[in-house]
Order: C-alpha cells, then sequence, then structure tokens
C-alpha cells in the first residue's frame, strides 16, 4: 500500500543493459537508462530514467532529512529517524516527482537579468522546493508509523516496523515528532497556503485510513467509496504536494490545477496497480500476491469490479474474510470476471490523465523543463507497468 | 496532570452568585469571594474571578470548537468532537488564560480614529486571538488523546478515554485528525512566526512524554530534568501560546517575551501544585492524593526534594515503585523532609514570577486591561492555593 513498493522492475530493466543516447547520471544503475528511440518516426519521446534525473539531488535531500528529524532526547531520536536511515528511505517516490515537477515549472528568468542575481532566485527558490519534498517525505513516514501501529504490522522496508522495534507508544510518539517537525519546516516557508494545503493532506490521511477501518457493507462494495479512500490514502499527498511545488514557484492557478491533477491521477494508478498486485504478485496469475488487503477484510478495485459482474460475490464479501475459504471463492469469481483487467484499465486511464496532465502545461523552449516533464510522463508508465 | 483538573470550585463559585468585585486572598478559603474594599486606600488591587470575566466568550469559543472538529467520516467525528461535547469540555484552564491576556495586551487604538474601523480592527484581532485559543485547546485535546493511549488511560474528565471507549486506532486518529485541523487553522492566521511557535509546543508535548516514558536512573533524581520536562510537557503550550496573542496584537518583542514568561512560570506553578496534590489530595496530609504518579515510577518535585535530604532515597526510587511497600517508604522519608513545603515553596516562587510578568507590562489607562491583568495574577493566587 506504499507508493515506494514496486519500483524495482526499473532496476531489473537497467541490469539487462537497458542503454539509450543521454544517459544521466546513474551510478548502480538501478533505474532505467535513457533509450535510442526511431528519430525517424513520428514525435519522439526520449525515455529516460526519471530516478536518476534527480539522484544526486536526492542524496542531498536524504542527508538534510536527517538532520531535520534530529531529536533532543536520544530514545525519540532513534524512534523518529528510523526511517531516514541509510538504506531504508524507501524509492523516495515522491521526492522524484516533486523535483521532477519543480524542474518540469521551471521558468528561466526574463532577460536581461543579472545572471548571479537569477541564479540566486532560482537556487532560493530550488531549496524552498525541496523543502516541500521533505516535508513530504516527513508526513509520509509519520502517517506509515500510525498506520503500522493502527494495523499491528511487524514489518516495513524490509526491516521490522518501528511498533514492532521499540513499540506502539514510541512509534505513536516518533510519528507525531515527525508531523510537528514537518509543521515547522512547513512554517518557515512563509506560505501559508502551503501550509493549509499540507495540513489538509494530514487530515485526508487519517480520513482515509478511518475510511477503510470503518466501513459499512455498502460502502465496502462501493467502488466510489473505494476511489474516495483511496484518493485520501495515497493521492492526496503528491497531488497536494505537487501543487505546493507549483505554488511556491508563482505559477498560474491554471498550472497549480495540472500539477495537483498530474499527482492526483499518478497517485490513483498506482494504488490501482498496488491494489492488482496484491492478487496476482510478480506474475500475472491470480492468488500470486500476498492477498494482503483481501486477508486483512479490505476490498479493492478487482473484487469491485468483479462484483459488477457477479452481484452473489456481494454475499461472499460479507461474510468477511477471516475463513480462507471464503478468500479462495472470491477468487474464483475474480478469476471468472474481467475485474483485474478492468482495474488495469482504470489504472490506465490515471497514467493518461496524468501524462495529459503534464502535456497541458504552458509551452517551454528549456530544454531540461522538456526533459522533466518527459521524465514525468514515464514515470506514469513505470507505474502502470510495473509488477511488483 | 492536567489543567483541567482542580478548578471546578470556580465555578461552583460561580454559580453560587460569584459576581463581585474585589476580594481578598485568603488560605482559608478555597477560592477568595470578592470584598469591597476601601477606595480611600492606596492602590487598590482589585480581585475578582478571572473566568466570569470570559464566560462568555468562552462559550462562543466552545461552540466554534465543536464546528472546527466535525471530521466527514462519522466515526472519525464521533471521536474528534468527544472532549469537545457539552458537560466534557474541561475547566478551559488555557482559553481563559489567553483570552485575559489578549485584554490584557489590548492597546486602544490611537486618536483620532475613526470608531467604526477602530471597532473593526478591534474585532477582527480579538477574533484571531480567540482562534489562537481555539488552537491551543485542540492541540491539547490531541495530546491528551494520545497520551491515555500510552498510558492505556481508562477515564478522562469523569468519562470513559477516548481510547477506552472507541479504541487506540481512532484515539490515535481523532488525535493525528486535530492536529491537522490545529495547523489548517494555524495556517489562516496567516503569521509565520504564530504557526512555527504552536508547531514547536507540539514537538515539546512529544519530547516531554518521551523524556516521561524513558527515563535513566540519573535522570530520575535529577530536578533540572524534571523541570525540564515539566516545561515540555505542560508549560511549553500555555507560555507559547500566550506569546502567540502578544505576537498576533503586534506587541514588541518585550512584551512578548513578558506574555511567554507570565505562560510559563503559571504552567510551572500549576504542575508543580499538581505533582503535591498527588500527594495529598485534597488535604493536606501525606498519602491522601491519587499517588498516581509514584505508582506509575513517575518522580516529581516533592520526592527530588526529600531525596537531597535523605540521600538514601534514591536507592528506593532506583527499586522502582511496582511493589506498594516501596511507595511506603518513600511516603515515609517523604513525611520526614521538607519536600511538600519547598515544592510549594517552589510552586510559589514561579506564581510570583508569573505576576511579576504581567507587572513588568507596559503601564496602561484602560480599565478593561486592568482588570484582565488583575485577573491573570489572581489566577496565579488560585493556581498555587487549589487543594485539589
Amino acid at each position: 500500500m506504499s507508493f515506494s513498493r514496486g519500483l524495482c522492475t526499473v532496476s531489473r530493466l537497467a541490469k539487462r543493459g537497458f542503454n539509450g543516447y543521454r544517459r544521466l547520471p546513474s551510478r548502480d544503475h538501478r533505474f532505467p537508462a535513457l533509450i535510442q528511440t526511431d528519430f525517424a518516426g513520428p514525435p519522439q519521446t526520449e525515455q529516460l530514467d526519471p530516478f536518476s534525473l534527480v539522484a544526486d539531488e536526492l542524496s542531498v535531500l536524504a542527508n538534510r532529512l536527517r538532520s531535520m528529524v534530529i531529536a533532543e532526547v536520544p530514545k525519540l531520536a532513534s524512534a523518529a529517524e528510523y526511517f531516514f536511515k541509510m538504506g531504508v528511505e524507501g524509492k523516495r517516490f515522491r521526492p522524484t516527482v516533486l523535483l521532477l515537477m519543480a524542474s518540469a515549472l521551471h521558468v528561466p528568468l526574463p532577460e536581461p537579468t543579472d545572471v548571479s542575481l537569477g541564479n540566486a532566485v532560482s537556487s532560493e527558490l530550488r531549496t524552498r522546493q525541496q523543502c516541500i519534498a521533505e516535508i513530504t517525505e516527513m508526513i509520509h513516514v509519520a502517517s506509515l508509523l500510525h498506520d503500522d501501529v493502527l494495523d499491528d504490522a511487524d514489518t516495513r522496508r524490509g526491516i521490522g516496523s518501528l511498533n514492532f522495534v521499540m513499540g506502539n507508544k514510541l512509534a505513536v510518539l516518533a510519528g507525531d515528532f515527525l508531523l510537528s517537525r514537518a509543521c515547522v519546516a512547513l512554517a518557515s516557508l512563509k506560505n501559508t497556503e502551503v501550509v493549509s494545503l499540507l495540513a489538509t493532506v494530514v487530515e485526508h490521511l487519517v480520513t482515509g485510513e478511518t475510511m477503510q477501518m470503518t466501513t459499512s457493507s455498502d460502502q465496502r462494495s462501493s467502488m466510489e467509496y473505494y476511489m474516495q479512500k483511496t484518493y485520501y490514502k495515497t493521492a492526496s499527498l503528491i497531488s497536494n504536494s505537487s501543487k505546493a511545488i507549483a505554488i511556491l514557484a508563482g505559477q498560474t492557478t491554471e498550472v497549480a490545477v495540472l500539477a495537483y491533477e498530474y499527482g492526483r491521477n499518478l497517485g490513483l494508478a498506482f494504488q490501482l496497480m498496488d491494489d492488482i498486485l496484491d492478487f496476482t504478485g510478480t506474475s500475472a496469475s491470480l492468488g500470486k500476491g500476498s492477498l494482503s488487503d483481501i486477508r486483512h477484510g479490505i476490498v479493492t478495485a478487482p473484487i469491485l469490479f468483479a462484483m459488477e459482474e457477479f452481484p452473489q460475490l456481494r454475499t461472499v464479501v460479507d461474510r468477511g474474510f477471516d475463513d480462507p475459504a471464503n478468500v479462495d471463492l472470491a477468487l474464483e469469481y475474480l478469476g471468472r470476471s474481467h475485474g483485474i483487467q478492468r482495474s488495469r484499465e482504470l489504472a490506465k486511464k490515471h497514467a493518461e490523465l496524468a501524462a495529459k496532465a503534464i502535456d497541458s502545461l504552458p509551452e517551454s523552449d528549456d530544454e531540461d523543463v522538456q526533459r522533466s516533464r518527459r521524465a514525468l510522463i514515464d514515470l506514469t508508465h513505470i507505474v502502470i507497468t510495473r509488477n511488483k
């Protein structure tokens, strides 16, 4: 259920020697390199590794994050830094999107401008946008810490969850601490619209989690409820932080809305794929995933679409999934339905809408801007083609 | 351990028609009654019921708070509003202090000013200051919700704690929700210094709670550590929100610091008294309190002072208080020491420092301002003479 999952297909492609014409620095080749596309064809889509484009900046950001979460009290310090330590920072999907968005919306200062002054302004803006990326990660990790307490989870990012390792109390406190640090960092940006946007995200994360925890039978069988919950739990953070990037850059409302729409649709596509992969795992066959959602009684898009074809599936859903036989029965219905396929189509639709938002941005001749926009569009493909 | 404890005598007095003008401090009375003093004498200390001065405004504020914490999802809504419902709002000590501080720092607009314009400006400022009082309550209640989860508490304000009634999960989520609403409300004030101040308070609350939870033997026996923890857990919120009241009013740094110092010293005095009452309860005799702190292994001022007289008490403290015999032994040492008396003196010292901060404010001829300042000073007496 996390953005940080499932992006390693990219690394596998990279290992195969996926090589192209404008390879950008990619230290360990974990992510796909640029591909030489067919220049004879219609509009070129130069494909590049979205992650490598911002790799250096992500390292700087990771270091800064580690210094931002230092707490005075040793126990709180270890708890708060837990998921910011080298090696367990996750794939940093959100910061990648946000830094690319920052570049994609870059407006070079009009000539004639004193170059050094222009650079200083650009660099100050970039620092503020990096701060949004850092705040977004802090809010994300805070929500993971609290979610893991709520779900009694024992692992996260391949290591023990914080609640498992240091206990529920410290996990709750560390989450609160990260939220307060995020709020302090937000305040330092001195832009109250941005503070308000990101504070609302925290509210959305809580709302989404509560919606998932406390469903009536009707709600559990409603696609609308599912999509709303998905927006709150997954898409709100990336959409509103993308919007914040645009606002800090002083972009028009239209551009800010496009940045928001990109994030929203990318987030929804991501979560839909996550929910499909919970059934299929790395292969495309049903039942190969972890089945973690359904076993926890969480009903997602594939089952909801299957229910439209087989209304009798609803009684199975209503019985809950404590009984493994019931899980098998639901999987049987799902296998006979177009549930997986329709979920993929919906994910694809949202990925396309995300790409369309980028295409709708005001035109730019700037090469860096163009490259970043292509990278954002590439991310929409990566999200829906990933298989783990 | 909460500000809302122990002030109900005031409301009882108020119900009895506590509406007079002047009172004299008297240790024998729970709360000194108002007495009309002789106007012919030297500088009068007009004493009055601080709570009744802002009673009407507190009702408005309570209603607004209820509307501010409305959540979309029903379960979250009931959880979030739990401690804002009529009858369980607590004694609203913090809002009372903050509204009085707002009046105490009121600077009438210089003549000639268009009266209606002046009134509009005053009224807008007051609304913003009320908002600080509301945010402060939200942060306070959020911290209570999480603290009760951490402490496995089953009651609060005379009703079941939220975690007891609706479960830990909803209590954690409701706390997060209140923090996010507080942050949204903060952002709406469009003053980043104030956002930063109150976000730092959340960090302090978490830090204080962690300090209390994870003490080494040396820390548990250190008065300095105890006072630092007490500042974080209790005094930071009221001091920084008092400062925020001054900042919103556009006061000088000096005045903002005095507002902060008032809150800090009042908060420390309050908590010291709370810690004494945990031993003595309503009577003045040792062991008549709930002994809740010591039974939870929390070492407070009376024991720390006693330890200075009887260093051998430290080994008792180090053994912990799971064994009731150990509690009795500690009480015995405490009884033979001046621990309670010295704690009272320390509380008194902080109450006096709080009063001094008010006395150091720039002079004002305005009667409302003077009355509010006297009420703030009266609160310092109330805090140290309360016996429950």
